[in-house]
Parts: C-alpha cells; sequence; structure tokens
C-alpha cells in the first residue's frame, strides 16, 4: 500500500483542506495536490462527484480508496505511512470531535455572515454572524480554560502538537480574513489561545505559512475592499454570480 | 485496566449518550449508568463538573479515566474491552465526523427550535427551525443516496450496524419528539433511512427499545400537551424556569 499514488484534492481556502495538507507536509508524504477551487464551484463537476460524492474538501484518493473528512483522513494516513508519530490517543478523538460542534460552527458561521458571504454575493446576516458569535465566544473559553488547561504547550498539555492542534488552529486561523477590529475584539481576551497559535506556527513551520499564505492575501484584498468602500462609497465589484444593477 | 470500574454518566433524552448505552449493552460491557438529567440542570452541577468540566453527557470514568464526547468514548470502550467485533475502519470515521455538522446540527435544532425548547421555556423560533429543516433534509437525501447505497442493510454496504449506524439512528429517533405530522412529513420520503432504522432496530433489540423507552414517554406527553392546547387554548405547564404571568 505504501507505494500506491495519494491524491489530496483540497481547496486552501477551506481550513480542513489545509489541516490535511499539513499533516501531509509535516510528516513527508509523498503526494499531489490538486486544487478544487469552491468559489468557481468546481467541488460541485461531475468530476470531483467521482472522487468524492457528497461534493466537498478536503478529500482524497490513495491508490483506489477513497476517503473524506479530515480527521478521518489524518487518521487513515497516520495509520497507512510508516514512522508517523503517535501523539494522540482517545482524549485527542475527544477534543476533535467537541471541534466540530463547538468551535468550528461558530468560527465557520461567525466568517460567512460577516466577510465571506458577502464577498461571494450573499447578504451580510448580521443576526446570524450574533448568534456564531456566541458560539465562539464559548469555544474560546473553554479553550482556554479547559483544554489549553495543562501543563505543555499544547491541547491536553501536550508537549508536541497533535492533529487536534492542527485541526483547531487551522480553525481560527480563519479569523485572519476578518476586519483587524473585529479579529482582535474576539480572539484578545483568550491570552492561552493566542500564545498555542503562535506555538503551533513555530512549532510546524514553514509549512504553517505555507499552507496559510493565501489566507494573509485574501485579507490583504478584503482589507483593501473595505477602505475603498470606507473612501469612495463604492460596494466591492467581487460578488460571484451577481449582476452589476449600475 | 479490564478489571477497572466504568461508570456512564448519561441522560437518555440525549442522543450521544444512549449511542453509547447501546453500545455498552450490545457489548456485554459491565457499567454503572449514572442518570445526569439535564432538564434539572444536573450537568451543571459542581460533582459532574469533576467528572465532565465541559459539562456536557455523555461522559465515562473508567478507572481514572475520565473522557467526554460519545465517538471517542465508543472509539475508546472498543479498545479498551477485547472480544468487540471490529466492524469499521477509516470510512466509519468518516461517516461519523460528517455526522456532526450534517444530520446532528439539522436534528437538534429542529428538533429544539419546535418541540424541546418551548417545553423548557424556550420561546418557538419558526425561522430557526426553518434552516434547521433545510440542514436536516439535505442530511437524509445523502444518508439515502450515499451513505446507504451499498450492498448491505447498514450504512456502508455493511452487513452488521457499526458505531456509525448506532450514533446516527439514536439522532434519527429524536424526531420521535416531533408532531407526527411533521415527523412523517420530513421522513417518509426516504424509504431506505425508515428501513434501516428498522434494521438497526432489529439487530440491535432488545437494548435498542430499552434506551428508547424514555423517548416514547416523552413523545406520549407532548402529544397530550399539544391536544389540551389544542382544546383548552391552555398553554402547557411544565416550562422550567418560567414564572406564570397569568
Amino acid at each position: 500500500m505504501m507505494m500506491e499514488k495519494l491524491t489530496v484534492y483540497a481547496d486552501r481556502m477551506s481550513q480542513p483542506s489545509r489541516a490535511v495538507l499539513l499533516f501531509c507536509r509535516l510528516n513527508a508524504i509523498d503526494f499531489e495536490e490538486i486544487k478544487v477551487d469552491i468559489s468557481k464551484r468546481q467541488h460541485l463537476s461531475s468530476e470531483f462527484r467521482e472522487v468524492n460524492p457528497l461534493q466537498k474538501v478536503p478529500a482524497i484518493v490513495h491508490g483506489n480508496f477513497n476517503l473524506s473528512e479530515s480527521h478521518a483522513i489524518i487518521v487513515y494516513l497516520n495509520s497507512a505511512f510508516p514512522g508517523i508519530a503517535e501523539h494522540w490517543r482517545a482524549k485527542i478523538n475527544s477534543a476533535m470531535d467537541w471541534h466540530h460542534s463547538n468551535l468550528r460552527q461558530g468560527t465557520v458561521s461567525y466568517v460567512i455572515n460577516t466577510v465571506l458571504g458577502p464577498a461571494t454575493g450573499r447578504p451580510l446576516n448580521p443576526n446570524a454572524a450574533a448568534e456564531a458569535e456566541k458560539v465562539l465566544i464559548s469555544s474560546l473559553s473553554n479553550l482556554e480554560d479547559i483544554w489549553l488547561n495543562g501543563d505543555g504547550r499544547f491541547l491536553l498539555g501536550g508537549s508536541q502538537p497533535s492533529i487536534a492542534d492542527l485541526s483547531m488552529v487551522c480553525e481560527l486561523m480563519q479569523l485572519e480574513v476578518l476586519d483587524e477590529k473585529d479579529r482582535s475584539r474576539i480572539l484578545s481576551p483568550y491570552k492561552k489561545v493566542l500564545q498555542w497559535i503562535e506555538d503551533t506556527r513555530a512549532a510546524t513551520n514553514p509549512h504553517f505559512e505555507e499552507v496559510h499564505n493565501i489566507l494573509y492575501r485574501a485579507k490583504k484584498k478584503f482589507e483593501q475592499q473595505r477602505s475603498r468602500v470606507a473612501e469612495t462609497g463604492t460596494e466591492p465589484s467581487n460578488k460571484i454570480g451577481g449582476h452589476s444593477k449600475m
């Protein structure tokens, strides 16, 4: 099985895609990355449906074995490729399951209803954003007080980042695309969380910066759009599927 | 480790609690069940916080090892107790991860915003219910067309129920508490899903019915309340924390 070709289908704008790519890089796994651009609806193409009928990234093909869902992919790669350190056990599985319905739910909904939605032609939704912020704040508080409450620098007191650290830090990095005022308001009360992001970044560089580059570029683009709107009152023109009414 | 005492903290009104209990029963694992009644806020007690600082059920204590999150608990129990069949692999992990953000998200939000919320003093929220119904319908459609598209009677073509079957069928059983009209409207188009619920029930009885009994009783209570409201216009009087304004 080791010599089977591994292909990773990913969009680096997606947090779980980044977690899988980062895991492969950190462990020197030989793979081909195929970009599935969600903003161009490539995940809905008939070719990609052959790879993952759920039409979501990330997904892998390893030999003739197809798999989706980032956590399952990483657990699979960990067992399929030799020599990868096993930093995690049942507690790590627990942290990853918690992530789905808490940190991830808050982050995704907040980012979509403030920045990413309007950038792709969906309306701003302040009510949904306010609800999402509550979930996000409560999750950050649990991260700070419970998950990061051990002796080590990483989740559950670990001295090395585990896959749970990768998955959750990739999630929080999505907040980069927010207006810096909002990002700072949300994250700055959580000192351990901020330190943990930096520790994870340091422990996983240069791969960390390499897979997050796309976010920094997106952040800059959104900032420019916001300052243009503030200066001229002109709406951004990058709405996908929106026709100009002017 | 095998002789360590296992305690399961659960509220049978919670889907993941039921999945853990059902798994223990099916595999003849010796354990003590301690009820943590969410409607009485027992999950917020200081005793329970010692068990699970996240204050959620289910949670276990096995010897001096504490663990939360139903999937992690079941994976742990599977490795900690001998002689349990390993029906699942990476695809099953994938199905369980999918469950969190799709089937579970739709079901939980729909049930809370239609029946369970009002029964515990929260207002009806038709907008949130409508959003949740979209997620639920889309998840049911994926279950029918993708996850149940194999040759076998169970998820991914299995001939035996896996933990993914347990988890998801426990989730769908939560719809029992709905008004029967709503439940039928939502589920009846999905013939494979309905058959799969029955097959899982048959393969796991008598434990299945035993852990779901509480739901059937709740269903009856909610039906009686609804018919009382319909007949007399009187609101149900079981609101927790609500003070009568009359």
